[in-house]
Protein backbone atom coordinates (compact mmCIF):
# COMPACT_ATOMS: atom_id res chain seq x y z
CA UNK A 1 0.00 0.00 0.00
CA UNK A 2 2.88 2.50 0.82
CA UNK A 3 3.41 2.24 -2.70
CA UNK A 4 0.50 3.76 -3.69
CA UNK A 5 0.64 6.58 -1.11
CA UNK A 6 2.43 10.22 -0.98
CA UNK A 7 3.59 12.26 1.92
CA UNK A 8 3.33 16.04 1.74
CA UNK A 9 3.22 18.61 4.02
CA UNK A 10 -0.18 20.45 4.33
CA UNK A 11 -1.49 23.20 6.64
CA UNK A 12 -4.38 22.35 8.44
CA UNK A 13 -7.02 25.50 8.75
CA UNK A 14 -9.86 26.00 11.23
CA UNK A 15 -11.69 28.86 12.64
CA UNK A 16 -9.31 28.53 15.76
CA UNK A 17 -5.97 28.16 14.37
CA UNK A 18 -3.88 26.59 11.76
CA UNK A 19 -1.29 23.56 11.95
CA UNK A 20 0.99 22.32 9.84
CA UNK A 21 1.25 18.74 9.39
CA UNK A 22 2.66 15.82 7.37
CA UNK A 23 -0.22 14.05 5.60
CA UNK A 24 -0.80 11.71 2.46
CA UNK A 25 -2.19 11.51 -0.57
CA UNK A 26 -3.14 9.04 -3.24
CA UNK A 27 -0.62 8.55 -5.61
CA UNK A 28 -1.45 9.21 -8.86
CA UNK A 29 0.54 7.74 -11.72
CA UNK A 30 0.72 7.88 -15.51
CA UNK A 31 0.46 4.36 -17.40
CA UNK A 32 1.13 4.15 -20.32
CA UNK A 33 -0.29 0.64 -22.07
CA UNK A 34 1.37 -0.56 -25.65
CA UNK A 35 -0.23 -3.11 -27.47
CA UNK A 36 1.63 -5.27 -29.91
CA UNK A 37 3.93 -2.41 -29.97
CA UNK A 38 1.85 0.71 -30.26
CA UNK A 39 1.08 2.79 -27.51
CA UNK A 40 -2.23 2.43 -27.24
CA UNK A 41 -3.58 4.58 -24.51
CA UNK A 42 -2.03 6.56 -20.88
CA UNK A 43 -4.53 5.83 -18.18
CA UNK A 44 -4.00 7.88 -14.98
CA UNK A 45 -4.29 5.40 -12.01
CA UNK A 46 -2.77 3.96 -8.95
CA UNK A 47 0.60 2.31 -9.20
CA UNK A 48 -0.07 -1.11 -7.76
CA UNK A 49 -1.19 -4.18 -9.89
CA UNK A 50 -0.35 -2.25 -13.16
CA UNK A 51 -0.35 -5.79 -15.05
CA UNK A 52 -4.32 -6.86 -13.84
CA UNK A 53 -4.91 -3.34 -14.93
CA UNK A 54 -3.57 -3.50 -18.46
CA UNK A 55 -4.60 -6.34 -18.77
CA UNK A 56 -8.47 -5.57 -17.97
CA UNK A 57 -8.23 -2.23 -19.58
CA UNK A 58 -8.11 -4.40 -22.50
CA UNK A 59 -10.55 -7.08 -21.96
CA UNK A 60 -13.05 -4.19 -20.83
CA UNK A 61 -11.86 -2.35 -24.64
CA UNK A 62 -12.26 -6.03 -26.44
CA UNK A 63 -9.20 -6.31 -27.61
CA UNK A 64 -8.34 -9.25 -25.38
CA UNK A 65 -11.02 -11.91 -25.68
CA UNK A 66 -8.84 -14.25 -22.96
CA UNK A 67 -5.93 -15.46 -21.63
CA UNK A 68 -4.84 -17.62 -24.09
CA UNK A 69 -4.89 -14.78 -26.33
CA UNK A 70 -1.84 -13.05 -24.48
CA UNK A 71 1.49 -13.98 -25.31
CA UNK A 72 3.80 -11.86 -23.20
CA UNK A 73 3.28 -9.04 -20.52
CA UNK A 74 6.10 -6.79 -19.58
CA UNK A 75 5.84 -4.51 -16.74
CA UNK A 76 8.25 -1.43 -16.94
CA UNK A 77 7.37 0.36 -13.64
CA UNK A 78 10.14 2.86 -14.09
CA UNK A 79 8.99 4.18 -17.45
CA UNK A 80 5.40 3.55 -16.50
CA UNK A 81 4.48 0.90 -19.39
CA UNK A 82 3.10 -2.26 -19.84
CA UNK A 83 3.70 -3.99 -23.12
CA UNK A 84 1.70 -6.89 -23.91
CA UNK A 85 1.78 -8.48 -26.92
CA UNK A 86 -0.94 -10.82 -28.19
CA UNK A 87 -1.98 -13.49 -30.54
CA UNK A 88 -2.91 -11.63 -33.91
CA UNK A 89 -3.10 -7.99 -34.40
CA UNK A 90 -6.51 -7.96 -36.35
CA UNK A 91 -5.97 -4.02 -36.57
CA UNK A 92 -7.93 -4.22 -33.51
CA UNK A 93 -5.87 -1.44 -31.74
CA UNK A 94 -6.08 1.06 -34.69
CA UNK A 95 -9.85 0.64 -35.18
CA UNK A 96 -10.54 0.74 -31.60
CA UNK A 97 -9.50 4.68 -31.83
CA UNK A 98 -11.74 5.52 -34.31
CA UNK A 99 -14.88 4.35 -31.97
CA UNK A 100 -14.31 6.12 -28.97
CA UNK A 101 -16.72 6.73 -26.03
CA UNK A 102 -15.34 9.15 -23.65
CA UNK A 103 -17.51 8.52 -20.10
CA UNK A 104 -19.29 10.31 -17.64
CA UNK A 105 -18.64 9.73 -14.12
CA UNK A 106 -15.79 8.66 -11.84
CA UNK A 107 -13.67 7.07 -14.08
CA UNK A 108 -11.22 6.64 -16.62
CA UNK A 109 -13.60 7.65 -19.42
CA UNK A 110 -12.40 6.65 -22.28
CA UNK A 111 -14.38 3.66 -23.93
CA UNK A 112 -13.60 2.48 -27.06
CA UNK A 113 -16.99 0.78 -27.28
CA UNK A 114 -20.32 1.66 -29.48
CA UNK A 115 -23.81 1.12 -29.54
CA UNK A 116 -22.72 -2.20 -31.66
CA UNK A 117 -21.05 -3.65 -28.33
CA UNK A 118 -24.16 -3.09 -26.62
CA UNK A 119 -26.08 -4.83 -28.92
CA UNK A 120 -23.19 -7.78 -29.27
CA UNK A 121 -23.83 -8.35 -25.31
CA UNK A 122 -25.70 -11.51 -24.79
CA UNK A 123 -27.64 -11.28 -21.73
CA UNK A 124 -26.06 -12.32 -18.21
CA UNK A 125 -27.85 -15.57 -17.14
CA UNK A 126 -27.77 -16.87 -13.65
CA UNK A 127 -29.98 -18.72 -11.01
CA UNK A 128 -27.39 -17.35 -8.33
CA UNK A 129 -29.36 -15.43 -5.16
CA UNK A 130 -28.28 -13.34 -2.34
CA UNK A 131 -29.74 -12.44 0.89
CA UNK A 132 -30.14 -9.02 2.15
CA UNK A 133 -28.09 -9.79 5.17
CA UNK A 134 -25.40 -11.17 3.15
CA UNK A 135 -25.41 -8.26 1.19
CA UNK A 136 -25.01 -6.38 3.97
CA UNK A 137 -22.32 -8.40 5.34
CA UNK A 138 -20.13 -8.16 2.20
CA UNK A 139 -20.28 -4.10 2.15
CA UNK A 140 -19.22 -3.80 5.18
CA UNK A 141 -16.58 -6.33 5.03
CA UNK A 142 -15.93 -4.23 1.91
CA UNK A 143 -15.40 -0.93 3.37
CA UNK A 144 -13.03 -2.26 6.17
CA UNK A 145 -11.04 -3.87 3.06
CA UNK A 146 -10.20 -0.29 1.68
CA UNK A 147 -7.00 0.71 3.32
CA UNK A 148 -6.00 3.50 1.00
CA UNK A 149 -9.50 5.14 0.84
CA UNK A 150 -9.34 5.18 4.98
CA UNK A 151 -5.88 7.00 4.35
CA UNK A 152 -6.42 9.51 2.09
CA UNK A 153 -10.03 9.66 1.15
CA UNK A 154 -9.03 9.77 -2.22
CA UNK A 155 -10.00 6.49 -3.97
CA UNK A 156 -12.38 3.59 -5.11
CA UNK A 157 -12.49 0.41 -4.65
CA UNK A 158 -13.79 -3.02 -5.95
CA UNK A 159 -14.45 -6.93 -5.34
CA UNK A 160 -15.33 -9.95 -6.58
CA UNK A 161 -17.57 -11.86 -4.39
CA UNK A 162 -19.35 -15.44 -4.50
CA UNK A 163 -21.81 -13.78 -1.97
CA UNK A 164 -19.98 -15.02 1.12
CA UNK A 165 -16.32 -13.97 0.63
CA UNK A 166 -14.17 -11.02 -1.17
CA UNK A 167 -12.41 -13.13 -3.61
CA UNK A 168 -10.73 -10.33 -5.25
CA UNK A 169 -10.25 -6.61 -4.29
CA UNK A 170 -8.65 -3.49 -5.33
CA UNK A 171 -8.11 0.01 -5.19
CA UNK A 172 -7.36 3.11 -7.25
CA UNK A 173 -7.84 6.96 -8.11
CA UNK A 174 -10.13 5.78 -10.72
CA UNK A 175 -13.30 3.68 -10.35
CA UNK A 176 -13.01 1.80 -13.92
CA UNK A 177 -9.37 0.93 -13.00
CA UNK A 178 -10.53 -0.61 -10.11
CA UNK A 179 -12.90 -2.68 -11.76
CA UNK A 180 -10.45 -3.37 -14.39
CA UNK A 181 -7.95 -4.21 -11.94
CA UNK A 182 -10.48 -6.86 -10.32
CA UNK A 183 -11.20 -8.46 -14.08
CA UNK A 184 -7.63 -8.16 -14.93
CA UNK A 185 -7.07 -10.55 -11.95
CA UNK A 186 -9.28 -12.71 -12.65
CA UNK A 187 -8.63 -13.25 -16.21
CA UNK A 188 -4.69 -13.89 -15.34
CA UNK A 189 -5.53 -16.31 -12.62
CA UNK A 190 -8.04 -18.11 -13.61
CA UNK A 191 -11.01 -16.95 -11.44
CA UNK A 192 -14.20 -17.37 -12.66
CA UNK A 193 -16.63 -14.05 -12.39
CA UNK A 194 -20.16 -16.44 -13.55
CA UNK A 195 -22.52 -16.57 -10.62
CA UNK A 196 -20.08 -13.85 -8.70
CA UNK A 197 -21.11 -10.27 -7.54
CA UNK A 198 -19.01 -6.98 -8.34
CA UNK A 199 -19.16 -4.62 -5.53
CA UNK A 200 -17.72 -1.24 -6.25
CA UNK A 201 -17.53 2.06 -4.01
CA UNK A 202 -18.04 4.29 -6.72
CA UNK A 203 -21.60 5.11 -9.01
CA UNK A 204 -22.91 2.97 -11.77
CA UNK A 205 -23.00 4.45 -15.30
CA UNK A 206 -23.85 2.93 -18.19
CA UNK A 207 -19.61 1.84 -19.29
CA UNK A 208 -19.37 0.49 -15.90
CA UNK A 209 -22.57 -1.34 -16.45
CA UNK A 210 -21.51 -2.65 -19.48
CA UNK A 211 -18.10 -4.05 -18.06
CA UNK A 212 -19.56 -5.87 -16.04
CA UNK A 213 -21.88 -7.49 -18.01
CA UNK A 214 -18.95 -8.46 -20.19
CA UNK A 215 -17.82 -10.63 -17.79
CA UNK A 216 -21.21 -12.53 -17.12
CA UNK A 217 -21.48 -10.81 -13.58
CA UNK A 218 -25.20 -11.38 -12.62
CA UNK A 219 -24.99 -8.28 -9.23
CA UNK A 220 -23.69 -5.65 -9.29
CA UNK A 221 -23.97 -3.62 -5.82
CA UNK A 222 -23.17 -0.29 -4.83
CA UNK A 223 -22.84 2.25 -2.38
CA UNK A 224 -23.77 5.08 -4.51
CA UNK A 225 -26.29 6.05 -7.18
CA UNK A 226 -26.91 4.45 -10.58
CA UNK A 227 -27.35 6.57 -13.48
CA UNK A 228 -30.31 6.68 -16.06
CA UNK A 229 -28.45 4.48 -18.77
CA UNK A 230 -26.72 2.10 -16.09
CA UNK A 231 -30.50 1.36 -15.05
CA UNK A 232 -31.48 0.65 -18.57
CA UNK A 233 -28.82 -1.38 -19.48
CA UNK A 234 -28.67 -3.72 -16.49
CA UNK A 235 -32.46 -4.21 -17.36
CA UNK A 236 -31.92 -4.93 -20.89
CA UNK A 237 -28.75 -7.42 -20.16
CA UNK A 238 -30.23 -8.94 -17.14
CA UNK A 239 -27.88 -7.94 -14.41
CA UNK A 240 -29.32 -7.20 -10.88
CA UNK A 241 -28.27 -3.44 -9.92
CA UNK A 242 -28.71 -2.27 -6.47
CA UNK A 243 -27.49 0.67 -5.45
CA UNK A 244 -27.42 3.25 -2.17
CA UNK A 245 -26.45 0.15 0.20
CA UNK A 246 -26.15 2.50 3.17
CA UNK A 247 -26.59 1.33 7.06
CA UNK A 248 -29.60 -1.39 7.06
CA UNK A 249 -30.89 -0.38 3.79
CA UNK A 250 -30.66 -0.35 -0.04
CA UNK A 251 -32.05 0.25 -3.38
CA UNK A 252 -33.20 -2.50 -5.97
CA UNK A 253 -33.03 -0.85 -9.34
CA UNK A 254 -33.56 -4.04 -11.76
CA UNK A 255 -34.56 -7.57 -11.67
CA UNK A 256 -34.98 -8.07 -7.87
CA UNK A 257 -35.61 -12.05 -7.89
CA UNK A 258 -32.15 -12.78 -6.93
CA UNK A 259 -31.92 -10.82 -4.05
CA UNK A 260 -33.81 -13.31 -1.43
CA UNK A 261 -35.80 -10.92 1.43
CA UNK A 262 -35.79 -14.31 3.79
CA UNK A 263 -33.07 -16.34 3.85
CA UNK A 264 -32.24 -17.50 0.41
CA UNK B 1 -33.96 20.48 -13.70
CA UNK B 2 -36.66 18.06 -14.44
CA UNK B 3 -34.94 17.58 -17.86
CA UNK B 4 -31.77 15.66 -15.86
CA UNK B 5 -33.90 13.54 -14.12
CA UNK B 6 -35.58 10.34 -14.98
CA UNK B 7 -38.40 8.16 -12.91
CA UNK B 8 -37.81 4.87 -12.25
CA UNK B 9 -39.86 2.01 -10.17
CA UNK B 10 -37.25 0.66 -7.76
CA UNK B 11 -37.57 -1.63 -4.54
CA UNK B 12 -36.58 -0.23 -1.36
CA UNK B 13 -35.34 -3.54 0.82
CA UNK B 14 -34.27 -3.19 4.30
CA UNK B 15 -34.07 -6.39 6.93
CA UNK B 16 -37.75 -5.33 8.00
CA UNK B 17 -38.93 -5.86 4.54
CA UNK B 18 -39.45 -4.29 1.21
CA UNK B 19 -41.59 -1.63 -0.70
CA UNK B 20 -41.78 -0.74 -4.38
CA UNK B 21 -41.71 2.79 -4.62
CA UNK B 22 -41.11 5.60 -7.30
CA UNK B 23 -37.27 7.03 -7.63
CA UNK B 24 -35.22 9.46 -9.57
CA UNK B 25 -31.75 8.81 -10.59
CA UNK B 26 -29.75 11.50 -12.81
CA UNK B 27 -30.29 10.91 -16.48
CA UNK B 28 -26.99 9.82 -18.44
CA UNK B 29 -26.50 11.39 -21.76
CA UNK B 30 -24.61 10.80 -25.26
CA UNK B 31 -23.68 13.92 -26.61
CA UNK B 32 -21.39 14.03 -29.64
CA UNK B 33 -19.10 16.81 -30.51
CA UNK B 34 -18.77 18.10 -33.68
CA UNK B 35 -15.77 20.23 -34.58
CA UNK B 36 -15.57 21.92 -37.90
CA UNK B 37 -17.68 18.53 -39.70
CA UNK B 38 -15.62 16.43 -38.06
CA UNK B 39 -17.21 13.91 -34.93
CA UNK B 40 -14.53 14.43 -32.03
CA UNK B 41 -15.70 12.99 -29.47
CA UNK B 42 -19.11 11.39 -27.48
CA UNK B 43 -18.95 12.54 -24.12
CA UNK B 44 -21.71 10.90 -21.20
CA UNK B 45 -23.38 13.81 -19.30
CA UNK B 46 -26.27 14.92 -17.86
CA UNK B 47 -28.53 16.75 -20.78
CA UNK B 48 -28.78 20.52 -19.19
CA UNK B 49 -26.45 23.03 -20.76
CA UNK B 50 -25.08 20.99 -23.48
CA UNK B 51 -23.89 24.08 -25.81
CA UNK B 52 -21.54 25.41 -22.19
CA UNK B 53 -19.93 21.85 -22.62
CA UNK B 54 -19.14 21.54 -25.54
CA UNK B 55 -17.70 24.94 -25.61
CA UNK B 56 -15.67 23.95 -22.53
CA UNK B 57 -14.83 20.91 -23.47
CA UNK B 58 -13.14 22.71 -26.66
CA UNK B 59 -11.81 25.19 -24.76
CA UNK B 60 -10.09 22.32 -22.09
CA UNK B 61 -8.76 20.96 -24.99
CA UNK B 62 -7.12 23.49 -26.40
CA UNK B 63 -9.17 23.27 -29.48
CA UNK B 64 -10.87 26.71 -29.20
CA UNK B 65 -8.46 29.51 -27.71
CA UNK B 66 -11.03 32.04 -27.30
CA UNK B 67 -14.62 33.31 -28.50
CA UNK B 68 -14.04 35.10 -31.02
CA UNK B 69 -12.76 31.81 -32.47
CA UNK B 70 -16.15 30.33 -32.56
CA UNK B 71 -17.94 30.83 -35.88
CA UNK B 72 -21.17 29.09 -34.96
CA UNK B 73 -22.96 26.47 -32.24
CA UNK B 74 -25.82 24.26 -33.69
CA UNK B 75 -26.89 22.29 -30.27
CA UNK B 76 -29.36 19.18 -31.89
CA UNK B 77 -31.08 18.06 -28.67
CA UNK B 78 -32.38 15.25 -30.37
CA UNK B 79 -30.05 13.45 -31.94
CA UNK B 80 -27.21 14.47 -29.06
CA UNK B 81 -24.64 16.15 -30.75
CA UNK B 82 -23.21 19.82 -30.72
CA UNK B 83 -21.83 20.99 -33.41
CA UNK B 84 -19.34 23.84 -33.58
CA UNK B 85 -17.83 25.89 -36.44
CA UNK B 86 -13.94 27.70 -35.66
CA UNK B 87 -11.76 29.91 -37.47
CA UNK B 88 -9.38 27.92 -38.98
CA UNK B 89 -8.96 24.45 -38.67
CA UNK B 90 -5.40 23.86 -38.31
CA UNK B 91 -5.80 20.40 -38.02
CA UNK B 92 -5.79 20.44 -34.48
CA UNK B 93 -8.57 18.04 -34.18
CA UNK B 94 -7.44 15.28 -35.68
CA UNK B 95 -4.29 16.09 -34.71
CA UNK B 96 -5.42 15.77 -31.45
CA UNK B 97 -6.57 12.52 -31.52
CA UNK B 98 -3.35 10.91 -31.16
CA UNK B 99 -2.12 12.87 -27.88
CA UNK B 100 -4.73 11.20 -25.72
CA UNK B 101 -4.12 11.11 -21.81
CA UNK B 102 -6.69 8.87 -20.56
CA UNK B 103 -7.92 9.98 -16.94
CA UNK B 104 -8.65 8.52 -13.46
CA UNK B 105 -10.69 10.35 -11.01
CA UNK B 106 -14.45 10.70 -11.60
CA UNK B 107 -14.95 12.44 -14.81
CA UNK B 108 -14.65 12.37 -18.51
CA UNK B 109 -11.02 10.75 -18.72
CA UNK B 110 -9.61 11.98 -22.17
CA UNK B 111 -7.65 14.28 -22.19
CA UNK B 112 -5.89 15.33 -25.34
CA UNK B 113 -2.90 16.84 -23.34
CA UNK B 114 0.07 15.60 -22.84
CA UNK B 115 3.48 16.14 -20.84
CA UNK B 116 4.39 19.38 -22.96
CA UNK B 117 1.03 20.79 -22.27
CA UNK B 118 2.04 21.08 -18.77
CA UNK B 119 5.38 22.84 -19.60
CA UNK B 120 3.49 25.45 -21.75
CA UNK B 121 1.26 26.35 -18.76
CA UNK B 122 2.23 29.45 -17.26
CA UNK B 123 2.50 29.88 -13.99
CA UNK B 124 -1.08 31.93 -12.12
CA UNK B 125 -0.22 34.78 -11.17
CA UNK B 126 -2.96 36.87 -8.25
CA UNK B 127 -2.51 38.76 -5.59
CA UNK B 128 -6.65 37.40 -4.24
CA UNK B 129 -6.76 36.74 -0.93
CA UNK B 130 -10.35 34.94 0.73
CA UNK B 131 -10.20 34.52 4.00
CA UNK B 132 -11.16 30.80 6.23
CA UNK B 133 -15.15 31.84 6.95
CA UNK B 134 -15.30 33.32 3.52
CA UNK B 135 -14.57 29.70 2.10
CA UNK B 136 -16.86 27.94 4.66
CA UNK B 137 -19.41 29.95 3.94
CA UNK B 138 -18.60 29.45 0.28
CA UNK B 139 -19.00 25.85 0.34
CA UNK B 140 -22.09 25.48 2.20
CA UNK B 141 -23.78 27.79 -0.15
CA UNK B 142 -22.47 25.27 -2.83
CA UNK B 143 -23.80 22.23 -0.93
CA UNK B 144 -27.12 24.47 -1.28
CA UNK B 145 -27.48 25.20 -4.48
CA UNK B 146 -27.17 20.95 -5.37
CA UNK B 147 -30.16 20.29 -6.97
CA UNK B 148 -30.00 17.37 -8.88
CA UNK B 149 -27.29 15.69 -6.10
CA UNK B 150 -29.48 16.04 -3.45
CA UNK B 151 -32.46 14.65 -5.26
CA UNK B 152 -30.55 11.42 -7.25
CA UNK B 153 -27.11 11.72 -4.89
CA UNK B 154 -25.23 10.55 -8.43
CA UNK B 155 -24.17 13.87 -9.47
CA UNK B 156 -20.68 16.35 -9.37
CA UNK B 157 -21.24 19.90 -9.19
CA UNK B 158 -18.99 22.54 -9.96
CA UNK B 159 -18.80 26.63 -9.63
CA UNK B 160 -17.10 30.07 -10.08
CA UNK B 161 -16.92 32.24 -7.18
CA UNK B 162 -15.58 36.05 -6.63
CA UNK B 163 -14.38 35.00 -3.19
CA UNK B 164 -18.11 36.78 -1.85
CA UNK B 165 -20.76 34.87 -4.23
CA UNK B 166 -21.17 32.33 -6.62
CA UNK B 167 -21.60 33.47 -10.31
CA UNK B 168 -22.00 30.27 -12.05
CA UNK B 169 -23.09 27.26 -10.92
CA UNK B 170 -23.31 24.05 -12.41
CA UNK B 171 -23.89 20.32 -12.17
CA UNK B 172 -23.10 17.08 -14.02
CA UNK B 173 -22.83 13.44 -13.83
CA UNK B 174 -19.41 13.89 -14.61
CA UNK B 175 -16.91 16.05 -12.44
CA UNK B 176 -14.77 17.06 -15.71
CA UNK B 177 -18.35 17.39 -17.08
CA UNK B 178 -19.49 20.17 -14.38
CA UNK B 179 -16.15 21.95 -14.47
CA UNK B 180 -15.97 22.28 -18.71
CA UNK B 181 -19.47 23.20 -18.26
CA UNK B 182 -18.46 26.33 -16.00
CA UNK B 183 -15.83 27.77 -18.59
CA UNK B 184 -18.33 27.30 -21.33
CA UNK B 185 -20.41 29.93 -19.90
CA UNK B 186 -17.38 31.95 -18.89
CA UNK B 187 -16.20 31.58 -22.57
CA UNK B 188 -19.80 32.50 -24.22
CA UNK B 189 -21.05 35.23 -22.04
CA UNK B 190 -17.64 37.25 -21.31
CA UNK B 191 -17.47 36.35 -17.53
CA UNK B 192 -13.98 36.13 -16.49
CA UNK B 193 -12.22 33.57 -14.41
CA UNK B 194 -9.13 35.76 -13.25
CA UNK B 195 -9.03 36.23 -9.18
CA UNK B 196 -12.01 33.92 -9.03
CA UNK B 197 -12.42 30.19 -7.03
CA UNK B 198 -13.14 27.05 -8.44
CA UNK B 199 -15.22 24.85 -6.32
CA UNK B 200 -16.10 21.51 -6.83
CA UNK B 201 -17.40 18.10 -5.25
CA UNK B 202 -15.27 15.93 -6.89
CA UNK B 203 -11.88 15.10 -5.98
CA UNK B 204 -8.63 17.18 -7.63
CA UNK B 205 -6.40 14.89 -9.86
CA UNK B 206 -3.77 16.17 -12.16
CA UNK B 207 -6.39 16.96 -15.21
CA UNK B 208 -8.55 18.94 -12.96
CA UNK B 209 -5.74 21.05 -11.45
CA UNK B 210 -4.36 21.95 -15.22
CA UNK B 211 -8.26 22.57 -16.75
CA UNK B 212 -8.42 24.99 -13.80
CA UNK B 213 -4.67 26.47 -14.25
CA UNK B 214 -5.96 27.05 -18.37
CA UNK B 215 -8.39 29.74 -17.63
CA UNK B 216 -5.84 31.33 -15.03
CA UNK B 217 -7.47 30.08 -11.66
CA UNK B 218 -5.88 31.02 -8.41
CA UNK B 219 -7.56 29.04 -5.96
CA UNK B 220 -9.20 25.72 -6.15
CA UNK B 221 -11.49 24.42 -3.53
CA UNK B 222 -12.89 20.79 -2.82
CA UNK B 223 -15.02 18.69 -0.53
CA UNK B 224 -12.80 16.22 -1.55
CA UNK B 225 -9.35 14.67 -1.60
CA UNK B 226 -6.69 16.20 -3.97
CA UNK B 227 -3.97 13.00 -5.78
CA UNK B 228 -0.21 13.67 -5.99
CA UNK B 229 -0.21 14.96 -9.36
CA UNK B 230 -2.91 17.25 -8.70
CA UNK B 231 -0.81 18.40 -5.73
CA UNK B 232 1.97 19.03 -7.57
CA UNK B 233 0.78 21.07 -10.70
CA UNK B 234 -1.04 23.28 -8.52
CA UNK B 235 2.80 23.47 -6.57
CA UNK B 236 4.45 24.04 -9.58
CA UNK B 237 1.12 26.14 -11.53
CA UNK B 238 1.05 29.18 -8.54
CA UNK B 239 -2.59 27.77 -7.40
CA UNK B 240 -4.00 27.53 -3.88
CA UNK B 241 -4.91 23.81 -3.43
CA UNK B 242 -7.73 23.61 -0.83
CA UNK B 243 -9.27 19.79 0.08
CA UNK B 244 -11.70 18.03 2.50
CA UNK B 245 -13.68 21.08 3.51
CA UNK B 246 -15.63 19.80 5.55
CA UNK B 247 -17.76 20.97 8.84
CA UNK B 248 -15.27 24.14 9.85
CA UNK B 249 -12.01 22.21 8.65
CA UNK B 250 -9.86 22.63 5.43
CA UNK B 251 -7.16 21.55 4.41
CA UNK B 252 -4.31 23.64 2.23
CA UNK B 253 -2.00 22.00 -0.34
CA UNK B 254 -0.01 24.59 -1.98
CA UNK B 255 -0.19 28.28 -1.34
CA UNK B 256 -1.55 28.73 1.91
CA UNK B 257 -0.50 32.42 1.79
CA UNK B 258 -3.81 33.49 -0.35
CA UNK B 259 -6.01 31.62 2.69
CA UNK B 260 -6.18 34.56 5.23
CA UNK B 261 -6.44 32.65 9.19
CA UNK B 262 -7.66 36.25 10.56
CA UNK B 263 -9.88 38.51 8.01
CA UNK B 264 -8.11 39.36 4.75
Amino acid sequence: MDNELEKISILKLSERGSSSIEDVVAKEFPLTIILNNRELVTLLCSPANLRYLAVGFLFSEGLVKNKAAIKRIIVDDQRGAVRVETEGDEELASNALFKRFITSGCGRGVSFYNAADVQDQVRVESRIRISILEVLALVNEFQHRSQVYRTTGGVHSAALSDTTNIIVFSEDIGRHNAIDKIFGECLLNDITTDDHIIITSGRISSEILLKVARRNVPIIVSKSAPTSLGVRLARDLGLTLVGFVRGKRMNVYTHPGRIATNGK
